[in-house]
């Protein structure tokens, strides 16, 4: 940490921010600069909960050197960390490609959708049980009987399967039937909720939030393996920006960059991004080409019928085709798919 | 609803259009331009989940025309709403202000604070027993212990209390010891808090969403309303944008913008806003000005030494000097203080 | 400046940056922390047009701690700026207003509004003669006849006068017949424009552009400053932000904020900010109360009629009423209007 | 365009609306919904600078349906626009990546990273000789020495190349020398600066301004092709976003969706996108896999020695291993390199 202090502070002031981080167990370093004084404070900021330099008189400003988080850091495990659920791999050599509805709608939906996606090519299913909707009149999932269906869809395909979860009632539920537990953008910072899934067992793929820095959502990932479990899919799916023409813009530089900050695997929703079922397929290969470990893509036996996200859902055919493309991207970067 | 498509559509894909529209209980008006077709749509989109338009051959959009909400807007009920609790009325002639700490840390603490706000002219005291924090290393409240020091402030000052709650279980607590229910900004669109503090019988302060646009924050309004609890307190503190000199950017606008839209009471943070205590005066004394309702702002008896947000709280001598700066703008404007 | 190095750089790359931030006539202050060495470097980086420091082996970041603006800070000019044109005076005591039409459209136009922001109080009279616009195919300003005619409202009215300037042509029209000179927002990044008028010789009324931030702004105004012109007027006029449903978003903490860094007045333009007439007298009473120096409004004999920016205009009653309202305000913060 | 009205606005104002529309020439359409009226009105609003329906009373809003540019819109030219310059052509087929050092620096430093570029497969050479920089302090550029050495590395190399454009006077001195006019992101909306590069002759490449929609960026692109200039290159490189861990945040889905919208071809830069040499590479195969036409890539003979940009250049040698990796990504999508 470095606090940068006015130069015409009196020494008082100086010494008196000398004292306070010295007090925290830091060793202080001042310099004296031209128009500044520059205290240079050797320590590990990340234990203390507040220091108050910043209120100290003379203090302009406070500069953290060292990032936030530690075990979800590249510092604190060099190596990659895959996350193995089912036949899938995410994190690995090879592409892993989840797919399915936006929202579990009935059994022939689910069912038709599952074998579609995994004739594809597809080695994990999604699709929404409990669903997070801006409206309070719009349809809100079919619960436990959606978690029911998912179970079916994977003991007749193989599909590994994600669902969302949004509370502790739903999380309870979704443990007994999925494999994979998802945190939506909106409950990115749903604290409660990361620390419940950190303690769940149960891999837990965590959505980058619609406003979240980058660091923030490392932070998440932080709470949940801080709870002891760092089986963590991170998932970019599009931040807000101005630019309305699209409905997220997809901040793909995340993936390469997050790949350098951290071990975690992360994968990409350009569904969500997107919200445009042209621009799916064109955001997917560029996902691959970055280096994304995996895709979440909505695919839906009807689009027109989807009973949310039909406008950005592929159609199995679609899909089917897509497949094949991410297969020559996946092999052009030098990666199996 | 206004379908918009290709002027080329062949009529078959525009009667498709047409039927649909008409199945859903919605009359269809085609107007034929010359290079768009525009079907207006009579009827209420916000009874139907899904109708599908947009990914049917030939339409490029749909554009809504009824706002998304219904109880919480002007058209629903044209006075302005009033909630209120102890002696606060938040939505009047008046101006209400709540104040106090970021998170309760102490009963010192706690009890001296609510003291001064009191005495400089606060109707309510604001405190958090449970703390959302980016870091799992954070100081993250007192919990019931918390809550029972609020209460005792209030039985002292005679303040109404508030304190933020995140999940069922801080829910079931904070009902039991304070007057008012804060949803903090990062739970804003976390629908089943949003639910249950609609069932809690209590007044509750909703706060916008850092990335949440007027309407979604609305829409958040609308969940708890449509619970049938219409005692709501929106707050605007501050949205992520591309600026960071100040953490985050009050959006003043929004202030009468909203109130013009619902007939919801709407109060100002310019604490949270601006993360910066020089900042925080001339912001609640605009805050006023443009037409708030009340103010939230977080006064600690000795910023230095705050476990959280030290650097935007007031000092106490601070706010009752900026408590008689309001009084002025408040008169000037035409309203109480 | 900081330099941040990995805590494991061999002693060869840490004397490199050393050798280098010497060679460049730093003094280099190497802080051994526990994972990153921290290189205080005192001397003045503005100096230095590239250190080539962030590719060098080791390094991880530059932290800069001195401000990039020189001649506009604070820390060059205590006292407040007082840019004095006409009768008026922005950034003294009093509150400055400045109306008038988006853009001249006609005599008879220009010189009823002329005559009627002048009648309520206004000190200056806007009016674009040439006007940048998103489409090439709208209006595009009646040019040297658009200034004609604010040279006769001037002198009719004794009004100052403003109108924007787009590049050398307009820039060496206008000086012969306006009072002050306008950047907009679009050309806030126009370094030449920028220059050129910096050597007009003519006050500048610098408004924000629409993605910059507050530093970008006070270089902007830095550049205009070391060509010798430090008659600057700086202009709020809201940013672009994920919000849709203002027209911008009016960033009032800028006003303090900016007040606190830089000697020079700042003016908002609530008219801009809003796009919605409705919006522009909470704004403007809004801005007062932040202390803002003076307004620049939008007002126009009949906005049905405009051929810019109609639906954001008051009608000369609506701006003769908020004259009333602001004058109050202004008296509640201690500024004569 | 249709007009919505508050559906309890009286018969008078519903018929002024409509006398408005007929009166400038277009069709009315009124559609009487339960709480609003919605007005279908034909005819080309782009033809009209200004309508003042917004104001009118009883009126809520205008939508309109057309999109506001014509010339550079797929529906005026349905096969793409190829722009031939040199050996290059841009839009078609094969990839076209244009590289070379941010600035103009020496001709040593020139000539090496013409040769080295080219013997790489680029087949244009950039260059900057007159530099908008942020702070007036930096260095500006080599301006008319610049340019010759342009020319100088072009005769020797056969690289096209590409210069930054900045007023009329770099414009008259540009066209002297170079083959394509760069239009930078600050002066994206400079309309001057537009309309002089639409009738210079030469073809443009315009880069998306930093927080500019992609309907702004396709309407400059109008405003050039209004001036007879359809050669026209439009270059996304990165929107100012909320998220300051890269320098700007890269909107890949915007090639897409671009080319859907216009025929113009669509280059990408990930050089100033991210702002950081590590990413330029899974970037820059990321813009080819999502179907980018060409890429701008900052190379430098020794980055740690640039005048601008060094952290985000490439070195020669790992230009030269991205060029191979970019042939095998575009090979996969079905594109020459």
């Amino acid at each position: 940490m470095v606090v940068v202090m006015d130069g015409r502070a009196p020494a008082e002031q100086v010494q008196a921010v000398i004292s306070r981080l010295e007090e925290c167990g830091f060793k202080a370093h001042p310099i004296h600069g031209v128009r500044r004084i520059v205290i240079g404070a050797v320590g590990d900021r990340r234990a203390i909960s507040s220091l108050g330099l910043e209120t100290m008189p003379g203090v302009e400003r406070v500069v953290p050197i060292m990032k936030p988080y530690k075990l979800v850091s590249r510092e604190a495990r060099e190596e990659n960390t895959v996350v193995r659920v089912g036949n899938a791999a995410i994190g690995g050599d090879g592409l892993a490609v989840c797919a399915g509805p936006c929202a579990v709608e009935s059994r022939e939906q689910l069912l038709e959708a599952a074998r579609m996606v995994s004739g594809a090519g597809a080695v994990m299913l999604r699709g929404g049980a409990f669903k997070p909707r801006t409206s309070p009149y719009s349809f809100q999932g079919l619960e436990e009987e959606g978690l029911r269906l998912l179970a079916e869809a994977a003991r007749e395909t193989g599909l590994a399967t994600v669902t969302e979860v949004v509370d502790e009632y739903s999380l309870n539920l979704a443990v007994q039937y999925v494999d994979v537990l998802q945190i939506g953008a909106r409950n990115m910072q749903n604290f409660r909720l990361l620390q419940m899934v950190g303690r769940s067992g149960k891999p837990v793929l965590l959505k980058r939030g619609l406003s979240a820095t980058v660091e923030e959502w490392l932070m998440a990932a932080e709470y949940i393996m801080s709870e002891g479990n760092g089986q963590i899919i991170l998932c970019e799916r599009g931040i807000r920006t101005f630019e309305q023409s699209t409905r997220n813009t997809l901040d793909l530089s995340a993936v390469p960059l997050v790949k350098s900050l951290s071990h975690l695997p992360v994968i990409v929703d350009p569904s969500h991004a997107t919200g445009d079922r042209k621009l799916v397929g064109p955001m997917a290969r560029a996902a691959v080409a970055a280096g994304a470990d995996g895709l979440l893509i909505e695919v839906h036996p009807d689009p027109g019928k989807a009973l949310c996200d039909g406008p950005q859902s592929l159609t199995p055919a679609q899909f089917a085709a897509l497949m094949e493309e991410l297969r020559a991207v996946a092999a052009a970067v030098g990666r199996a798919a």
